[in-house]
């Protein structure tokens, strides 16, 4: 049996730009806050639980970034925007790395490949922000080796350079590239915290759930239930994330109430799609699940 | 001496397509909740004891989903079914892997392999499952190093993408693709327990084994043998699950339970069999054997 | 100097049938329960002490099974054995494996080797017997990596697939194919353990050392010594065994047994002997060592 | 969409000296100390907290002694400088490396490549600052893996020479070479310190944060913020590094004070600005967050 | 400055046979217990101290086993002495391994290397030895990894083959190919011991240090000093030894008291060439280094 | 801009031959006892604190042994020094190796490079050793590898072999080849000692900082200061060393002294120079840096 290769997209990193504007639901003043230390080129780091969008923050700034600088580009006479597309709804490019122990400075930097010709240069993801100007975010820095904390030195002071050792050059980055990393302060362990000499290179912006009212126009609008699904679907989660305190490891995400109003939408009921998207998934305890049950009870009653 | 090659089957990963409706007995509303979730393209984290039926329901729902898919594709006009093939049973595509601590990023996504013409790039089967629009199954998935497990993120969120670092491009998922994950809860230590970023990317599906009439149905439409010693062979599993509380690792499969009747349809005896593939099999421990002899002595007088 | 090639023997690992039938003296209903388990393509877990014979009777099934198989391909009217030899004393291919922490999935699977031409691939010796149907022998399977012990996964099911993950493709184990692993129970520590997910995938068959008069015979014909002299060495190693209350690691293996029948052939004494191939061999503390020689001097006086 | 490849800059790291006169207001005698090393070539290690001005101090003195030098070859009769050009502005080139436990003796000294022809040596960063007579700088050296601090051994005593193993050769320094490492003594483990084989091989310079009324300067000059402001925020320093007898784990560097001062001149408040660049910086702890911000209450109000 | 080549001498290993009779000085049966080992290629285990023969022994033994097999072979009529030699004086080849915790099985089988026409293999010492039919000496094998011990499995038992998995080829062992190891009882700890199922397939020997009568005489030949000189040193020889149960990690081995002899016939003190070869050497503790020296004052007066 | 290649030395190990005298003040009898080792060819063991000159002493005797060999080679009529000038000034060659803990076997011995003809051998330091009749020195062996240490076994005794396992070939020594090694034993932890096996194949020559008058006479000589100040610096030596039982790592080496009288020479005050090249290196302790400043201040009040 023969199978037609299926259709898919492919694209180079810098083309990942964010098309059309994300949607993102501001909470305080981090618009400003990450704008001003943009605008000075101060390094960001983002602090915050799992889920409570700060993936999303960083592709809304570069979508808005993107959007003032070719504003301003254009008031200096420049014929064409950052991107060299015409109209005003660009971004500035957003590489986003998943940081992990095994990735390694090869893979962020570059690397010699073998070819025909013999050895050739391939950049690497960072080596490519570096040089488009994109915002480099490196989520969950802590996870990250050695090595590749340390490359991010000289790219967070006034050098603003990036040392290819393998190749024996240094990279001046780009007028507007900035490195932006995340961080979850409820993992970290003594073994796995970010040394005070990286730390001291960012400004910090701290990101926590977004209260009720804001969380259930988000699940709404993201998950296609109803206004009172939704309302109700933030008040559950208030409760869950006061069980942090008898022993749930981290509160129910943003995304997982998303889920359940997404099941929801499917015919699941509400009962049904709480446990799957909630109970099952926060814990495995028995204890603890019937804990989880009882609070989806009392609101879905 | 000389030996003709001996004859054997060898298929691309693509082609593994769950053929003919695999056998999958339902104990609740699994299916319902699984594809509720494949609609809004959740990812589905499947959490069970050892050979309690979760790989066996991923093919059955990998088989199922197909043929609705071809249903839909065909109301919308289209000529073909997903597989390129005119019938109507068909299954989405599915690729399975079971992780472990030495499989590595790249034997994932892929590689460059040197070749007569220079390096040439092969993709890896999570690649192949992307882009095929297949069920991506990763088995025991804790067991996964973190640069896997990070792999998984862009895969399930909005973005759905897998960035291909070594090549520096960026793959979007096939409408079809799906990331579906199983874990046994039994086993996880601190060490090796899944983070909470990567656990609240999923809806959870909770298994267990089945009740005793269904499991006498399974045990002896599988192993042939007769509906009263399947019924003996279930009655004495869920007494041998019992000994959990004293201190056997954990209960007796339903596989193990289809080995006993399968080697009584050898003609070995009942005590025999169940020696063989329960008792030495469970534990090593002479005080849990004799249990566990005991047990199979009282059900099989 | 030069010094001519010395003769030595090559062969493929196919070509490595048992030929001739192998010593093995059965105990108890081992060779039923095996064939019965083959029967059903049931994968066997061999579990036993060091040198109690484990090894020696996968060969002896190995060789029988063969010969079993083709008197039925013949009644089916196929012309030629399965080895493509025309006598009936042919066996199943037997590729034995033994397992160790530093033996990769690569090591087994086969991999890329760079040649004049590019890449070129070559089967490692688990897809040789997949192909061949043979029996794939792992033993000491807890010493193996977790890579390794997950690559049986898939050939101990129902799918009977050995998915070749570096070439992206799937092989479907040959119908004579059968998976057997060997397994010391007196060994384990739980760093080291069998999981029960690969555990409850075998049937279990427990080996002991076998009784005085079986052993006797065993020494007498393995060594060449005379019947006084292994009825006397049987005596012996009851009474060796039953010092593993008193400290000594592990019981003398028949194999010790039938080396001191062999040095004792040589014109060694009984005494010396002994001391070479137990005492010496068994512990190197001065007291359990004394104790050894108590033993030897009570029976051979 | 097709995106122009943007601007940037890439140089040899030989070309790196440092451009101009950096910025760097002197505390003491430090200038006096590294030019007396300097002259007599003894290496030079400098000990201090996180951004305390370790590395714009070596800057500065490539730049300084670079003037020196052109002028006393100028009185040789040398026709040029050392740099090749004809102006005094020049530095001795000065090559950094941020030392990490992944960095490979390889990684500094040179590795073969595989090319068209066969192998070619590239030389590290190392053998090139070496032969350039550079200061090499290894920051953080302790981070460093052994073979790395072992490299620097013989460039450190009477030998003055880099053993390139891989080549089997060995290069003596140029005239103007100088090794220089810095070190946080804060940081230290047992399991991470110096060596006393190594450390014993330099002359150590200890330096700590300035004194307020200079630290005041180097804010206001570098962050373009009040006299007013700078003022405020070198008083609140001090307020700050005292808490580290109360938990915190390091005191505010002057770069963040910077950081303070430019958002200010972004327009933001000075109380949220000391937030996000210091108390949600410095520290996770809910407890010392709300002492940190007391202290900015107290110094803003 | 060039420098001619200088004059050295490089063998293969096979041509590395034990050339003349070596000293060796036999304790007790040492040379009939291995003998008959060797006539029923029994493999053998040599147990003893540091420095107390065992090497010797072994080479003696290759020397020994050579005469006596080109006898036998003459005397059936073959032509030729197994190295292809006519003269009587020929030894079985021997190879030696120095085991250690970073050698692979790769380094003793063989590999693939990248020629002009692609990979070629090339065999490793152990192929060279199961193909030549040397006796191959595993010096201190408790030191080896897993994967190292493991390949002597079916080269120890009766298969006497050596799977070379990389090649998926098995080699028959050579008829005259005996296996033997060593281990030194005082080291091991339980985390490096040898397993029952590697041990049990030994014959062991145990070996000690001389009785002085005899050390003397070893010590006068092997360095060239006066009887009287050699007398005092195995006198002080079995002093120094009693001190290990007072603290003395090891004795002193006959090597070192042939040091002190060889020191002394170049004229230097026996007080001073005591401390040189035993005292300084044998320990780094003060209060030790004093005993020892009472101990050749004693002696030496 | 471009820069001219600036001046550098570059060598082949086997010229690097101590060139000229070197310095060096014997303080007992350690000349006459390294050249009985030598002339007996028995390997030499150096033991002593940081920096009391272990290194010099053995490029002082490569130097000295140079001379006498040629003088002897010219008394048997040899046409040429070893070297192949004809002046007596030459040296034993000597190769000087740092141990760490990633040195591999293949840096020592050699390794296959690719080239345009495939693979070529290329001789590590320690084959070029061997061949080229150096004397081989390991400074600092308890840090190497255990495959590190067991290279040097065969080396060190009767057989003065190198076998190189990745070539299948043995390497005689030349006749005037040694290997020496050094080892501190102020640093050794249980974990990383030298074991016996290795230790006596070794004579011990034991080091300490020279008396007081003989390393005033040592630090004026090297630094160039009065000798008064080298008196003083001799006098404070003394004290600092005392300062261990109070907690000091280690005692100050002569090359810190000589670092001072440098530092005095560059008209750094005497106070100044010993806080930079005594007190701030020695240690991090505020309490032990007190303690030291004052001792500097009793001695140059």
């Amino acid at each position: 049996m023969e199978m037609a290769e299926p259709q898919f997209k492919e694209y180079a990193i810098e083309e990942f730009t964010v098309r059309g504007e994300p949607y993102y639901r501001p909470v305080g003043d981090e618009l400003e806050l990450f704008t001003g230390a943009y605008n000075q080129r101060i390094p960001v780091l983002l602090k915050g639980p799992t889920g409570c969008g700060k993936t999303r923050f960083v592709e809304y700034m570069a979508w808005k970034l993107g959007r003032s600088l070719t504003v301003v580009r254009e008031h200096d006479g420049s014929a064409s925007s950052p991107n060299g597309s015409g109209n005003g709804d660009v971004a500035v490019p957003l590489v986003t790395i998943a940081c992990h122990e095994d990735l390694t400075a090869s893979d962020l930097v570059g690397r010699y490949l073998l070819d025909a010709d013999g050895t050739r240069w391939i950049d690497g993801p960072m080596t490519r922000a570096v040089k488009a100007g994109a915002i480099l975010y490196l989520d969950e820095v802590v996870e990250a080796r050695k090595d590749t904390t340390v490359l991010i030195h000289p790219l967070t002071d006034h050098r603003r350079i990036l040392p290819v050792e393998k190749r024996g050059s240094i990279i001046e980055a780009d007028d507007r590239f900035l490195l932006c990393i995340s961080y979850n302060p409820h993992y970290q362990s003594a073994m796995k915290d970010l040394k005070q000499s990286t730390r001291q290179r960012f400004v910090a912006i701290e990101f926590d759930y977004p209260p009720p009212e804001i969380e259930a126009e988000i699940i709404q609008r993201e998950s296609g239930c109803s206004a009172a699904q939704a309302e109700s679907l933030a008040k559950l989660a208030v409760k869950v994330r006061n069980l942090r305190d008898e022993g749930l490891e981290e509160g129910a995400s943003t995304r997982l109430l998303i889920y359940v109003g997404r099941l929801m939408t499917e015919g699941i009921s509400a009962r049904r799609a709480c446990q799957a998207a909630l109970v099952w998934n926060l814990t495995d305890e028995p204890e603890l699940q019937r804990s989880l049950e009882e609070l989806v009870t009392a609101v879905f009653e």
